[in-house]
């Protein structure tokens, strides 16, 4: 059956019904946290969509592993590494990170970075 | 290599560089425009990422088939049929429509409504 998620949050929280956070603080990334918004809990199989959320000053790790991420980004701006590539993004901007390519995103700006992270399933 | 698909549109017209517009107009839908934003073109095999446009009045077709979407609301709202669900969700909204569901969006009210549809590989 299909499923709503609703969103419940503010233009400076974003939220969903039915949606936990987790916070991904490690020693490699920092200010950190992902909801899933699509994924197997709704029965999806075939990818999952998250939104990470990156605080001023934050940063993802720093990663390179085998599936590949559609990212679009919805606030604040990103500093990102892509292989050999350093680029600054901003709202609505769409990026490709292929399987096997090193890549980080960093919160730049004063704003917090909030964007969708579309992967192939576990 | 990753890819970056700029936003060059504005708030009212959503559009992307290297990224092209198809109209989907038929017997079944009306004002419909897709734009595949992440997809083979960019080298990825695993999913692709949509960007549709209705405009007000418009609908897409009453479907049913195999493959899943997932779908978030950028603009505008929507009428929506999910198998039985007959729902109306708007902006950051979040859907899960399983495969073989028959499903069909509608523009609701005087905005076009926007969003991003994910689903897997052809």
């Amino acid at each position: 059956m299909g499923k709503i998620h609703r969103f419940t949050g503010s233009d400076s929280a974003f939220d969903w019904e039915g949606v936990s956070e987790t916070l991904l603080d490690d020693l490699s990334s920092a200010g950190v946290t992902r909801r899933v918004l699509v994924g197997p809990r709704d029965g999806a199989a075939n990818f999952r969509i998250r939104y990470f959320r990156i605080e001023p000053g934050g940063h993802s790790a720093l990663e390179r592993h085998p599936h590949d991420h559609g990212v679009f980004i919805l606030h604040g701006r990103a500093q990102v590494t892509m292989g050999s590539q350093e680029v600054t993004v901003g709202p609505r901007d769409v990026l490709y990170i292929p399987g096997r390519e090193r890549h980080q995103l960093r919160a730049f700006g004063d704003e917090p970075l909030g964007f969708l992270c579309v992967v192939p399933p576990k």
